[in-house]
């Protein structure tokens, strides 16, 4: 990531402070890769963003030349949003390791995806492929001991996009509750769908939960709780909506069964492979209650499957050959060796500060006895997300599973310097 | 389609009826290659969906064999909707000409994007790829004479979704009016977002129009009534929705100003790749008023973009470099050539009934004068849009697109066969 940062920001640089002028050939990809020290592939993806972003023209057979910038006009450039530019270190958790994803194994389904022409020329069906509902049907089964019938399984691009088809099969515009206060996007999907919204614990039609990351820092619901509610809506007859969120990392602490596996038919089970795979892959899904599914039946030529038709193909088989489970152990053995390295290396940078690894070995919360200056944090090109901060204290969460292993030490240091600047 | 579905039926079959029995080997691809006279692609696609469907398990190394069917619980069975083997004419308008799009160069866009390791790791942002929005840019510029910058420019994995954020974009849930009474699934977004949804021509906070399909058999808003709506959106600040769908049809009437080139501001323009792509590619866009920009900048932390960022990145190189242009030349040529056949071929088989074509060039209109047996077509295959039946008439809307050129006089001889039996 830093290589293709560099050659995209020298170029860029170069072209603003009109070293390379409007019109001027930009080095070749071959010189520019000899010149930096990079690969053809590295200076390739920054040109090609460099043209994406309007710094850079290609013209055919002839190389890449400077465009007039002064014609990208400035609320364009403005919105030129570059994470990767800006951010050097970010310990948000909001993107994956690249060194967790098998690339070329992903692309020899899609490519296998995209061989399969009949399929690809009529709409989805509303649930989504059929075949992937199946596969789905099986992980869930063996996974977290759900049974399902493909019926049941309702396939999206996002979570959103789920629960915006779910709003539309209650009828009764209830109450809806969200302990897990965090979830903004649902509460407010709720809302807009003229449900009557609020966190506190129960006392709701709905009940939303996500048991294996019940704040932003990975607590886990304790079994107790998870009976509790399960019993509480079955004698409430509350629909129970279980966000099944990150529960694949939940590894040092002993796997916690869905609310869906212990209740008795009113719980709604939602799950996601963005985090498995890639944060570009939009494939989430839902599993249905017999009633809500009749409810879609009926009206089903409402609705239009949203993700993308390839994808789907390619995760069923990619599920299939047993990929999705050895992926979800790698990627958890990945994240948790780093979370715990990561927690180590903050304890000799801050030796005074208190330092615990979440309950899903994700996140790592950080309390300092100071008030560190966040401005100085951004500045430095760190991400992170703050707790809390008070007169004497500031409390960080701190999730290290974008950063390569071989940067932690580089980003705990960074982290230091910047707050101990 | 044809040589797929039948090996699909094939197997399918001899399974049921007990000739493969449970547990036996399916016949080898290569064999079956040779026995059903097709390419062992083909096969392989059959073998691939009957065991997505249950009918067969692959082990690896050893080959395909039959599974224990009565497993297939009855539900499943019944959900298994494979369209190909049931319709063999879908003169509805919903799949796609196989030979109108190039596979092989989209292919190719995908792979390059697949390239795009950096790129993939993080989440889209919400509003979209940014590259993906300016390459839209230039193209609505172009062709449909709208300015708008990149930032305007929303994309969502099909209209539904963008109606979705659009909702909750708007404070005032106000009342929406859908002249074109067919867009159901546009109404009850609306009504499930708690606005007040009727069809009457005006009369509403929003009206909601698509002027280049203003009804299933393609009428195209004159340009006349284009300016009357402009100017009443003006005088009464009502916000219209221009939902562009199939403009690139219009092939035999005047290309039409879009409402956006037309009005001064208070239009919200809405478009969509999936007609000149493919169905399975689920990428439109909506330009949002200034006001709705900013609303969405300030919450944009609540959207999450739901489109394949992959696709993302393909679409906006396949623009870039002139292809959807030409795609649309392609499909535009090409379906309205089949549309004049069809017709042709309609009239030498049916010469009493009144045949006329849509005006998007997209849909055939056929008056019968008696009451044809609609069950007829189903059983034998055919899928048509009844537009009217009475006691002495029955008015159909085909839609040849899908179709094959070289099956158009197939299709008219099976609707015709169906229709007079």
């Amino acid at each position: 990531m830093k290589k293709y940062s560099m050659v995209y920001n020298e170029i860029k640089n170069m072209i603003i402070s009109k070293q390379l002028p409007s019109g001027s050939k930009a080095p070749s990809v071959r010189n520019a890769a000899r010149l930096y020290g990079v690969s053809t592939t590295t200076v390739q993806n920054a040109y090609f963003d460099l043209c994406a972003d309007g710094y850079l023209i290609a013209k055919a057979k002839s190389g890449y030349f400077v465009s007039d910038i002064n014609k990208i006009d400035e609320q364009e450039k403005k919105s030129v949003q570059k994470p990767d530019c800006n951010i050097k270190y970010d310990l948000m958790g909001g993107t994956a390791d690249s060194t967790a994803f098998d690339f070329t194994l992903w692309q020899r389904y899609i490519k296998s995806a995209l061989r399969q022409r009949e399929r690809l020329l009529s709409y989805s069906e509303p649930k989504g492929e059929y075949d992937l509902r199946l596969a789905i049907s099986g992980y869930i089964r063996e996974k977290r001991n759900i049974t399902a019938s493909p019926d049941r399984i309702i396939i999206g691009a996002g979570v959103g996009t789920l629960l915006e088809t779910l709003c539309s099969l209650i009828d009764e515009k209830s109450t809806v509750s969200f302990p897990n206060k965090s979830f903004v996007q649902g509460m407010e999907i709720f809302a807009d769908n003229a449900f009557e919204v609020h966190t506190r614990d129960k006392d709701a039609h709905i009940i939303y939960v996500s048991p294996s990351h019940m704040t932003r820092w990975g607590d886990v619901m304790p079994i107790k709780r998870r009976l509790e509610l399960v019993e509480y809506s079955a004698k409430n007859s509350s629909l129970v909506i279980e966000d099944d969120y990150e529960n694949e990392f939940l590894y040092n602490v002993k796997p916690t069964p869905s609310l869906y596996a212990l209740g008795k038919g009113n719980i709604i089970y939602i799950g996601s492979f963005s985090a498995m795979l890639l944060p570009g892959i939009r494939i989430s899904f839902m599993v249905l209650t017999e009633e809500l599914e009749e409810r879609l039946n009926i009206n089903s030529s409402r609705y239009a499957q949203t993700a993308s038709k390839t994808e789907q193909i390619a995760l069923c088989q990619y599920i299939r050959d047993g990929h999705i489970k050895s992926q979800t152990r790698k990627i958890r053995r990945l994240y948790s060796a780093k979370a715990k390295e990561f927690a180590e290396l903050l304890r000799e940078k801050f030796p005074k500060a208190e330092i615990e690894i979440g309950e899903n070995t994700l996140q790592i919360i950080m309390k300092l006895n100071f008030t560190a200056d966040i401005s100085a944090l951004k500045k430095n090109g760190i991400a992170v997300f703050v707790k809390s901060k008070t007169e004497n204290e500031t409390t960080l969460v701190l999730s290290p599973s974008a950063i390569p292993q071989s940067e932690l030490t580089d980003a705990a240091e960074a982290l230091k310097a910047a707050i101990l600047s």
